[in-house]
């Protein structure tokens, strides 16, 4: 009996390589009743019983013996003080990728604009800046400082006078990084408190915790369907899936590059998906010779042996015209075009979180401080969703200011339409408007 | 006993006025069990069964005597038919208005950008339309021509190169005026069914029907709630509440205009609300005079005393500061600013979908023609979000692209990071491009 390899082989030439494609992409998460009914009981206590049930609940899932919320506020100089706790070379790599983000976004600040017409009526867009905004980090092993930094900063470039953080300290398990990377985004408020408590929390205000306007940032699924229900009183980010990756290579590239690309998204969870596409078939056996050689290497092995074996695959296509056309149907997180001149695929790649472009535009360095970010569209969202940005914190009113004749001119054009639409009184209300 | 009063009053003097505010504005739309599991049903049977489904599900809910789908589609030629078929009035008001939406939001389209480093590092954004976007156009008396033509162009104006309509015919009712406006709109297909067999048909594609990549416009508690639940597996726009007004007004209009804009709301529905804010208080009462003489000569005017009673005010302030501290608390969707020079209070107004600067600026003109989206946020959504415009219908690729020397210093910081995180196959994918 033979090894099970540790990735499968698909050929696009395959007839039902389209079927076996559609099975290996699928992916839906459910919250089950369960959770639901669980979480629709948190919030609604938080919306009832405020700190205390913030309180009440943090003792009981972050087994944190709290007497009160005093306890549970975190004032900006313990966010200082984790600065000054940490590596100066963690903390020089924390500045540099903050620098590198904040400059990214500030290339998306989107600008009011107006323009007048012959008759001197105004037409135009605002950009307003959120008032508060609620970031949500995960505690414990999954509490990434560099998910603080790509979530507050593109707040703070739009303009938000006030970001809000809530992170549970499971068992009074602070993460220093954490806290150092939220004093450096310029978080303004921190709350040790998570789950869907915290969520609710953020929707709906407590005594302490103020109500935000948007809540984003990842989470567990109870966090994740708490955001759901929240959804409307307050706007949230999307819903993430696992992580995934596409890497598309002309066959050029060291086969262990590639394979420890593909390594860095397994390694994140069972369920993270990552595939390489290629029209040399020699180079898909090398790469996966370098997979089996250096998976046994790895300090997280089990987790991305699970997740190649379960969701990673190795794609032979006719030509890099298909390996496009594959690329487009995955619409992917990260698309890696590890390829020689990349440029000439560009126009041609509609859907993608990010693209990186080259041999030595590994993902993981989008990860972490190339300044686009890493909050990016999952599960084929890429076709019709974008990066978290700074667009994400502002928000737009139409400003439309009618001259005495434009008014009149336009009211003829509104009362036809109007009464076209049986809407009576909004074509009176346009016909006062009409000059006699 | 003397009879109601068409509208309350309040005073924002008195102590419990933030309560009652809380109170009139307070909207939760819920989609109970029963509607969930049939739309759930529904959902189902149009993915398994696909156009045999639409066709059953049509002749039940739409009372059609269909045969099969062929009967369901609607050939382009059909709607050119229609654009003859009104009056020339009726059509010279719908192409000046589709150009007018046209011009206003050819302004909100993005471009994608780049930017080079010193050391030959490329960052940028990439920005692509949409593939196919879907349009529910709601059939029977809420059909609405303007509506089409605020929903299509932006998807046009972004470069979505196929949209797809949908419009249920019940008993065979065809509403001509809307066929018009999707001809004059750019609509590239038609199919004549409706509810949440429609919406799944759109998100998950039948044998006819293309599945699309995000749905748009308004609809009934079913298209609401498969809204709902199609999200994820495809983009939705919101899910509208009822519509709203607040007219801010310093007590220089005209009593009768302000009435007829507070009806031009109140008509839409039941649930609509009206609001008029105002430091005058004598002002109110000729307003208020102005409702009772004028709501008996409404053709809608049960919806609209009902929409006023329960839901509309009157509400007195003293000073223009405190009529923009309620409307940013209320934050409108239509914000009428019916004041002497209206610029003066715009950098104050942060929460609002739209805002009609002055005396001659009537909702109703944004509504239909001045050029600005009509779709707009509702239920104080517009804290966060903003009309429907051309960014809906575009979405951005962040585009990274690192010379050698570029990853070798990036690949510094992203491995100092990474361990930080205990994520080292991140950190030995971008030690792999560190110069040796």
């Amino acid at each position: 009996m033979t090894a099970p390899t540790a990735i499968r082989r698909l050929n696009a030439a395959d007839q039902d390589f389209a079927q076996h494609l559609d099975h290996l992409l699928s992916w839906e998460s459910v919250s089950d009743d369960a959770v639901n009914q669980r979480v629709l009981e948190i919030i609604q206590a938080v919306r009832v019983r405020g700190d205390a049930a913030l309180v009440d609940f943090t003792r009981q899932f972050d087994g944190l013996d709290v007497a009160s919320m005093a306890e549970l506020i975190l004032p900006r100089e313990r966010l200082e003080l984790a600065l000054t706790r940490i590596s100066s070379e963690q903390r020089a790599a924390l500045e540099k990728a903050a620098e590198r983000v904040r400059v990214y976004h500030e290339r998306q600040k989107q600008d009011s604009w107006s323009y007048t017409e012959a008759d001197g009526t105004v037409l135009g867009q605002k950009v307003t800046p959120l008032d508060r905004a609620g970031l949500y980090v995960p505690g414990g092993k999954a509490s990434y400082p560099s998910s603080v930094l790509m979530n507050a900063i593109p707040a703070k470039v739009a303009g938000v006078p006030e970001v809000v953080m809530v992170v549970p300290t499971p068992r009074g398990e602070v993460n220093k990084l954490v806290l150092a990377a939220a004093c450096i985004a310029g978080v303004d408020r921190v709350f040790t408190i998570g789950g869907a408590q915290a969520v609710a929390a953020l929707a709906y205000g407590t005594e302490s915790v103020p109500p935000v306007d948007k809540i984003v940032g990842p989470g567990n699924i109870y966090v994740a369907t708490a955001k759901r229900h929240v959804f409307g009183k307050v706007g949230i980010d999307m819903i993430a899936g696992p992580s995934e990756i596409l890497v598309v290579c002309d066959g050029q590239t060291d086969p262990d590059w590639i394979a420890m690309d593909l390594f860095s998204q397994a390694e994140h969870d069972e369920d993270a998906q990552s595939i390489l596409v290629s029209p040399d078939a020699a180079f898909l056996d090398r790469v996966e010779q370098s997979i089996e050689r250096l998976l046994p290497t790895l300090e997280r092995e089990a987790i991305a042996r699970t997740s190649l074996q379960g969701r990673g695959a190795l794609i032979q296509v006719a030509d890099m015209a298909q390996a496009i056309e594959v690329a487009n149907r995955i619409a992917p997180e990260h698309l890696e075009l590890s390829v020689e001149n990349p440029e000439q695929y560009l126009a041609q790649i509609r859907h993608a979180g990010a693209i990186f472009m080259g041999r030595y535009t590994a993902e993981a360095l989008g990860d972490y401080c190339a300044g686009p970010n890493h909050v990016l569209p999952t599960s084929g969202t890429a076709r019709y969703s974008s990066p978290l940005g700074v667009y994400d914190f502002q928000k737009r009113s139409s400003i439309i200011h009618c001259s005495a004749d434009g008014a009149s001119e336009l009211g003829k054009v509104a009362s036809v339409l109007a009464r076209g639409e049986s809407l009576t009184a909004h074509a009176r209300s346009a016909e006062y408007r009409i000059k006699g």
